[in-house]
């Protein structure tokens, strides 16, 4: 399991020593975005539902409902907008906030991997 | 407890949101160097002694012995010298490549502080 990688954790290997590293975002000490609420968010996006995302993450509804209201609460602007009832049930879009959360997000771990990349180049005992 | 501050985490803070991350160093999938291993090696160096410097990190004898056997095997040259017996007992001491990884990580750390707050700085939602 140990040498199975974790999607979470970023990665930069050299000369045999392997950078790890994670970064998430808190506000008041609570997380607010992290590698598995922005997952979340873009399986949002491909399915129209918090449900459908939920499992495709096998994740519960509950939890995945709590990390929605979790990052609308702790936003400046909510980043998943809901729909309740109509035709088809209720469903969940990601809105223009949603989506520059998921882009800044990504990019920061873009620059993260350059980082490790980087740090592990110069490394050496 | 989400509040406090856990030591191993670098931090950043701007506008309310607060960056946070790890960085560990594996060699084959298991842990060569983390927060906790550098901060033993330290304490090593300073009490001359596994079980003391153990001690002071609330670790068991075992587990730091553990620490310390996995960071030598891990390395191309050990990181700490243990003796046994003669006059006072045995002692352990940080060798020059243990002085080496404790400053490259120190390095490293200070560098990513400087990443996470260049990026909170440069965040907005």
């Amino acid at each position: 399991m140990k040498n199975q990688r974790e999607p979470c954790i970023e990665k930069a290997e050299q000369k045999g020593y392997s950078f790890k590293g994670r970064i998430w975002i808190e506000v008041e000490g609570a997380t607010f975005l992290g590698y598995g609420r922005v997952t979340l968010l873009e399986r949002i996006r491909q399915y129209g539902s918090i449900s459908q995302a939920a499992k495709s993450m096998d994740m519960s509804y509950r939890h995945a409902w709590d990390l929605v209201d979790s990052m609308n609460r702790q936003s400046p602007r909510p980043l998943v907008e809901t729909t309740t009832g109509g035709k088809g049930g209720g469903g969940a879009k990601i809105t223009a906030t949603g989506e520059q959360a998921i882009s800044h997000f990504w990019n920061l771990y873009k620059r993260f991997k350059k980082f490790l990349d980087k740090e592990a180049k110069n490394f050496t005992l």
